[in-house]
């Protein structure tokens, strides 16, 4: 609450309408022709027909049912075949902001809330060393399972053998650092003299062993992972300007419901030779371990609620989910409005 | 409650027992042999299997399990294996009529109810000048959201653009005339001098611009619509002896459950020149529209039951829907019984 | 509870754990490369994976997300990465036994049950003069239906038609005796004189007519069904060592909930000429009958939810079903413990 989420991604918004349910609101997306982006509650006030089986037009979105037409504001601004408008005639409309290719969505606690802040920029999407793809998900899971595989890497060993994962011991006994400040949460995780795992001997010509680097940054609405590797002894991994290769991925969760969640990724690399075909395997691979996540984590939640029992033990590599869910505890014990 | 409800068409009977739940109530129909159609309980009264798993006899339908058999009365008339029938070896039997190749059963108030009076005729399926044809849909939606999409043709401009709709401000702006007699609602909408659209163009040899009508007839159980159009200036839309094309539809509206629903539709209309052909156009293109119906019918259910809020503004369209939903409201409120 | 119940048969267990619900609780199956069994709560102590998501080695299995390893007895002997283990890092195990290439599981009232006798023997699946196959079922029913269907064959008649079945008023007509001793039905039934199944004349060269038995023995996990069948005159059913053919049913019933149950069947058949073929068909005719079953048995349970009203009649074939409920309801009223 309070918040900006990720909607969607700028290229999901092609003139056809958006249905998307966030943190319980149902809404409809869409993008004018004049390239504005509107964000309204996807339901006609007339007949309750959701907007989202509409079109998009000129000045806004008009119903399938009856043609009552709706601008990004959520007036009526047309009703075929009747002069009046009644006041009454409007649907409620969200701040949406697009930026750096991130559809962001403020959902308030009040219906009139107004943002007291920008959406996060990321430039990585923006920015012409990179080269980025990227696609979602919905989940059959509530969004703190997804904070918990994304902060704990430690499962690439194990759920990710095929792809990004590689040697599992390796993953178990990398050297860990935890870090919070305010509502952020920062991991980092180093594993020198490691072998590349297979996507990123797919991407970048390594000479042997390298020196990998995991640095996990929290926020509420998403997660920024910046992995990478230089061949070893090549460079110190303190140093942000290290060269190597960059995966830079960006991970926005927005809770659907309480049980359900939207995942939108993307991976943005530094790739210099052979980009295109390079670039289609970072995606490719990057696509099949989210797919790898999902199953566990889906698997995971359904387990959960088949057991009523909620012991668990915490083992090493919970203390970067831990912080988190202490952070969102705090968050959602804070009276929303004084 | 005490009506006759459309359980089904003539066609439909075919030797094998069909299973239909009628407002909550699950019946299965039969024709025997003889052509008598029965309406029986849909439940043995040994194991409760369905009736409808097992098979039609000549005197009534048999279990698929121990093989009970079963009178048009619901009476058990023979026990495999068994001499004694008990008294209670019987199942509910409810009053069933065909007419018009339309098959109706009486579902009243207690289980021993007649019928006090006959069901409705329905003449165009029996009338040689008349072809027809139609079909049935099961809905996931209340029987109220199907009457307001048929009480209000002004939908067709939107939902039925590439079929029977065309040209949505013509429709939005047709002259409208209401009226209620007891439970049953009357709707007259004209449009002159307007496009034909291209189901009737497809249908008949228009000359160029028609005048339109459309009559709808609302009756607790269906709805009859009668639209047709003549060529423009050719005749009076008051005149009910009037030429041109004529298309005649039944709507059987049976509730399933409250929030499911059976749709029984047919379409008859005066075909003279390349009758077979012509008929299959207008079948096919009415199914596509049906369709159409069914696909906003649904989307709107599910987003009413998304939303708790039930604010509708009410627009000039709405006139016919209220005035039915005032007599059903009526209806319900009645006591049943002295 | 407080029994052994059927949780597989052997050759289900191939390397890949199995997830398998049993009286509500969901277990995982494995077998260890040394051949021994085991079965575990199917849960991860620590993030509540289903165990059977992850993989066997050869000290036990492990989990698919961090990689904990436990053993036969529930017990964590590895947390990769991690040194020490906690005491409280185990899961449940239950007692598991194989025999006869059945899988028994006790479940026991207590976490920490013991069984307090062996699983029961079933020496046909060992006997080589007896060729058999088998496989299993979900029902979306309880058990108490199964228990039904078994304890009456005169449904063959009507269900099996095309298998088994055969002529209908003989299997309503034929000689049935019952008896309960302990928590164990027995009963008999003898055809004389009938006209052999269409299974039997495919596995066995009868002359002509035949005499049939049906012996039918009621355990609390698992029913018994002796068929078959002599030329008719040619023996004294009477004699347990009669000739002609035989086929021993073995029927697993295991609840998974009150209202979903595991079906475990074999057959064995005692097979001289032209075996393979010939135990084929038995086989896939046996699969074919039970796929008749399930159908008859879940549309019942459909129709029992479907009505409020429990009113059944009895009629002349609920003898042996009825002795085993009465078995059941015994048990369940007793006090599991002192």
């Amino acid at each position: 609450m309070n918040q900006w989420w990720v909607a969607g991604f700028s290229w999901e918004l092609d003139g056809k309408p958006v249905a998307r349910k966030i943190l319980n609101r149902p809404v409809v997306l869409f993008r004018l022709p004049s390239g504005e982006v509107g964000a309204l509650e996807d339901r006609c006030c007339h007949k309750e027909l959701p907007l989202s089986c509409g079109s998009v037009e000129g000045r806004g979105v008009r119903c399938g049912y009856h043609g009552l037409l709706f601008n990004r504001e959520g007036a009526c601004i047309e009703i075929p075949g009747q002069d009046r408008i009644p006041s009454k005639a409007r649907v409620q409309s969200y701040p949406v902001m697009e930026r750096d290719q991130i559809v962001w969505v403020w959902i308030g606690e009040f219906a009139d809330a107004k943002p007291s802040s920008e959406p996060p920029s990321y430039t990585f999407h923006s920015d012409p060393s990179y080269q980025f793809g990227g696609g979602n998900y919905h989940y059959d899971a509530p969004y703190q399972l997804i904070h918990d595989n994304l902060m704990d890497l430690s499962h690439l060993g194990y759920v990710h053998l095929k792809t990004i994962g590689g040697n599992a011991p390796v993953h178990m006994n990398a050297q860990t650092r935890v870090s919070v400040e305010g509502d952020t949460v920062k991991l980092v995780r180093t594993m020198l003299d490691s072998e590349p795992p297979p996507t990123y001997t797919a991407a970048w010509p390594f000479k042997g062993l390298v020196d990998r680097w995991q640095e996990i940054e929290f926020h509420v609405s998403h997660i920024r992972i910046w992995t990478g590797a230089l061949d070893a002894g090549e460079g110190s991994l303190e140093d942000p300007s290290r060269g190597g290769f960059h995966m830079r991925g960006f991970h926005g969760i927005t809770p659907e419901t309480e049980t359900t969640t939207h995942y939108f990724w993307s991976v943005a690399s530094n790739l210099q030779t052979d980009i295109e075909k390079v670039k289609q395997t970072v995606i490719e691979q990057s696509a099949a371990t989210f797919d790898e996540d999902k199953l566990i984590i889906e698997a995971q939640y359904r387990n959960q609620r088949e057991f009523p029992v909620r012991n668990q033990i915490d083992i090493h590599v919970d203390v970067g989910p831990n912080r988190v869910r202490r952070v969102i505890d705090r968050l959602l014990k804070q009276p929303q409005s004084a």
